[in-house]
């Protein structure tokens, strides 16, 4: 049996999707059609009754709707999952497509999925359904970040079908654990540090670690950026680091919520710029900054603040997270990298344990750390019960256990991350999803149709006949060798 | 005099447009000041009068502006005419210039005409002028839409000159046909499935029909994308994908109307991204994914909810939609655009025919079958009145009949679009335009100083002195004949 | 002594930034988060305090959180400074990294400068501290936009030491040229027109002839374009246009005063579009349009409007200003630039004197002159009162007064500019900043690990080993030389 299993495994790769790709879509397309007929509504905000509704409870103007509140932070957001997360995958010299397209397709997939699993957990009403507004739009998004994070680790490596299952799984798993982790333990996670980013890192490297590829240094010289792939990559950064207080502040409280976790973002960001830069050229053999660094690590502290973003951190408190993420983050790319590959056999294409997993879990522990430290003296009687919702059954808790239930939720996340991984890595294992051999990593090829590329038919030859290059290039050798 | 014609339409083309180009902006940009300060003022909403306005009318705060209701969706629209339409044009390999730098000088001066022709049509006041605030210019923006989605289908076949009368003569007939529609039938369209999409599309499309140019095929080489063309291309796509719920929310009514517009307009586009993977994969040989799909067909469901984008559609009936046209806008492009080319000689460089023509089409009729199907068990009495605007001169309609009235719309839509587009057509074939000849079709050269580009002088030779790349070349062929 | 200097400043150029940069980077941000702990603090609309703050204020609903008002423009904002003036000055053909990269340092740097600068300067408070909330971050986000302006003008010439350096100084010089302007003078400026664009492009050309490099022709070949770094810079074009209104209307009144401000600039740069591309066509030897006309000048219609923004300049009014500054701006590309570099010994690698020089001194004028033409029978008496801010110890100003402290507003951004830039300057020419040799300007191997570009090795050579290029390429030019 083990036998059987081995040889499935390690059988001549069949990339061919052809069946599989549309069969999943269709399959899971329909039956999203069908569970939003039976489970989804629109909420009070968003339906036609809101005019009565408005009556009813005195609301004195369309504008008290939630959607002008956090509409402007919903697209923001927005941006950072499909241009900001698929920009900065498109580092990689021929595997634009698949970042940006399979990101496209993996998100596009788990918001629908994320509104059902996370309406069943939280949002379902007495009529048995689910009531939908702006803010449920807002957290699939969240949601999805999380697979998004965890596709990082498997860039290049796996075929479209494969992040379709990882993502069905990761948005399963996310919801139950941002249930426990929000719902069970009141814990407060307004920027997902935990929830999101210690989740999503630890369940894509997790999945990596099982689908290790001892022959990958076969597709080496596909593994590596050109100049302009570097300048794309960049416009996924900037897009993620500018929009990164939305992100932060979305869900937050109204008034004070919002605004000071946008505050706290902003500048932890900017700390944890000036650190990247200074570790990137201290550690390279001549002072030169390395891209690779820029385009992530920079973006460390926005992780790092998440938890904490809507707590009283203080604007120096931000600057001191971002400084030292900023240092974490870059000696992880160029000392821990290595490391995890050789030793633990973690791939990580994109370095996600750098930019999401060691900053999540310190943004977790800053969380624990100041909501244990929160004071009335700082945050006042009713400021402090409000950050932190200590009504109802959470009425009688302080300060100092809701440090505790923090820390019990970073673990609960780095449990539901590792777990859920590795088996979902099983699950990916199975020889039937079509990712491509060792060869064939990181290239567009395999899955799209990729253009003839003018600028890499080889220049001279092009002015002979640019169709058959190979060819040429061959006679032109066999000349030299001549003329010896 | 036939005879006359003929041969002033088939005279070697000039495409020095060095006086054309230069006297079009300057007459008409003059003609919009004198125009503006004739009939253009603020409204009460942006004039300094507001604070007075404030007080007599009871308005609490200045966040009962308009502009904070609609602002940040005024902003996502605006990406969406000038880097989402702009980048998506520009996949082909040698017009990303055209695309981009066209895209912007029509747009830039569609608003400024859409003001002047909206108002008259829209908002002139009885002082004779028109007031102007933020509505009005997220309606420029849509009404300049139109005129950009026309521009697809002639992508890379004519002169800049062309697309100012193109778009001059667009927006004139977009306001009269918004004003028959929405003022005169009183349709609803909040999205513009049919006002912008529906008209659009066609009215390219005819012009391309009347334009038609039998020896194409001289310019083949340059019908095609290169691969970091493709990418660019993606900006424009995510653009257009991620700010789509705001292009159908932004004039739709305060409060219900805005939320749920966004809601709908986010799931339909969602699932049209699986089912355009899901039928791109299908349809290709090999199951590769087809870039041109994935750039243009994840956006039908955008349009096609458009109309409906307001109503009580139900998020699975966004689903629905979506679902549908993915697979039909995929299909168009895999089957139906080269029938459209060889036996209706209709050339549509982007395909407008899947993307905005057919799903516009879908929209208007999805628009007018949930119309008619409004229930006050589903809207509620006031929500019903408020959605469809049942007041005054309408205060009588019922459901039904706005079904009616919906496709009565859907109707004039393409009737303006396509006698629009007919003769407008036969004014831009007049051989005074500088448009390019067939075998210069798709190439920058024609109205653009190009830079040379580095990477297309053979390399090796750039070793040894990359100034002079040519004369080295030569020399260097002199040497291998020598040798022989 | 003079002789030691010029020793200095003409010995062999040492570009190693190993230590100097991250000396720079930690130093600088560790007295950032000390400063921060010192005098920064939450404002009352950010701190938990805000719901107290709310009920003693009578405030009825968090929607009245200057957040509310302000956030959707501040991104907006941020956008403009990161990816705008970033993607801008990626047209280079190999400085992008450079261009994005430091735009990306020193403005991360320069905001948190700026909240303390500003801080000081505006809104320190009774307690010694500084209160932050939404409106500093963007003032720190147009703070940062003068230096980055200043950017434009030593592109490519400068080490990144000496563009921290620039930031240091240019924030510390624009913090106080700003409270002459706004709060001494009472001059208004809401887009900056003045105090950012006239200040920062004056301190970016003075710092520029300072360090005037005689022998830049030997990088002649690097300061240009190639094709997709041209398409690149449309990117930052456009959000930079696109953006403009939220720029110049960010931190005008609430309620009409950013409703205005945002209409004077959609209009502003609409007109200038349509002049730019006429007088690039008309220039052009044969017709055909510039790329880096159609980057720039097309921007400066906002760059004049921004002084003027909020007042009653009526839309016509904003037509005519846009209209002149696009053919002025593109004049000055075509005619003012060479001779600024051959007379005046001004080296402005991207042509910030044509998009923010002339545009802002334009701007400060046209301000100047609207603000002692306001009457009371346009803007009403509360409406010039509230636009003009003529209250507390400016009560009894009136208009053709506050002209003629515009005016001495643009002489004092002026002064600050020149004087500050040539100190600068004189700073920046000490031979200790690892600034790059003439012949290697303009290219980012200086201070980047460039990856190796795929298309740019020499192809016949790529198929034997691709790894040492360079070793190939020698043995192949020896055998040339050999067979002779």
């Amino acid at each position: 049996m083990g036998n059987f299993i081995a040889n499935m495994c390690y059988r001549p790769k069949n990339t061919n999707i052809k069946f599989s790709l549309p069969a999943v879509c269709f399959v899971w397309q329909l039956s999203m059609i069908i569970l939003f007929g039976v489970f989804i509504r629109y909420n009070k905000e968003s339906d036609t009754h809101w005019v009565e509704h408005k009556k009813d409870e005195n609301i004195s103007s369309d504008i008290e709707n939630d959607f002008y509140f956090r509409y402007p932070s919903f697209q923001d957001v927005h941006v950072m999952i499909f241009v900001g997360f698929g920009f900065l995958m498109t580092f990689l010299k021929r595997y634009s497509f698949g970042a940006v397209g399979f990101n496209f397709l993996i998100a596009a997939f788990g918001i629908q999925w994320a509104l059902l699993m996370q309406g069943w957990f939280h949002s379902l009403k007495e009529d048995g359904k689910i009531h939908i507004g702006i803010e449920q739009l807002i957290n699939a998004d969240f949601c999805v970040a999380g697979c998004l994070i965890a596709y990082g680790a498997v860039l290049g490596k796996v075929s479209p079908v494969q992040l379709l299952v990882m993502t069905l799984f990761g948005v399963t798993l996310f919801a139950i654990e941002e249930n426990i982790i929000l719902s069970v333990l009141h814990a407060k996670d307004a920027g997902g540090s935990m929830v999101i980013h210690t989740f999503g890192a630890y369940y894509g490297l997790s999945i990596s670690w099982v689908l290790y590829r001892p022959n990958l240094d076969k597709s080496k010289h596909m593994n590596g950026s050109v100049y302009h792939s570097d300048v794309f990559a960049m416009i996924g950064t900037l897009f993620l680091w500018m929009f990164w207080p939305s992100f932060n502040s979305a869900i937050a409280d109204h008034g004070d919520g919002q605004h000071r976790a946008a505050i706290n973002t902003y500048l932890a960001l900017a700390s944890t710029v000036l650190t990247t830069v200074a570790m990137s050229s201290l550690f390279e053999k001549t002072g030169k900054l390395d891209m690779v660094h820029i385009q992530n690590s920079t973006l460390a502290g926005g992780v790092a603040v998440g938890t904490a973003a809507e707590f009283m951190l203080m604007p120096y408190g931000s600057l001191i997270v971002g400084f030292f993420c900023g240092i974490i983050s870059t000696l992880g790319y160029i000392y821990l990298s290595p490391i995890l590959e050789e030793k633990l056999k973690i791939q990580d294409t994109c370095g996600i344990h750098n930019l999401h997993a060691m900053p999540g879990v310190i943004g977790g522990i800053v969380g624990a750390i100041s909501a244990a430290a929160a004071t009335n003296s700082v945050y006042g009687d009713l400021g402090l019960k409000n950050t932190f919702d200590f009504t109802e059954q959470f009425e009688k808790r302080v300060p100092s256990v809701q440090g505790g239930y923090q820390a019990a939720g970073l673990c609960v996340a780095l449990c539901f991350g590792i777990g859920g991984g590795i088996l979902v890595g099983l699950v990916l294992k199975l020889p039937i999803w079509g990712d491509p051999a060792d060869e064939n990593c990181f290239d567009d090829e395999i899955y799209w149709e990729v253009p003839e590329d003018e600028e890499s038919v080889p220049p001279i030859l092009a002015y002979n006949n640019h169709m058959i290059p190979n060819k040429h290039a061959n006679m032109t050798e066999t000349n030299f060798v001549e003329q010896h």
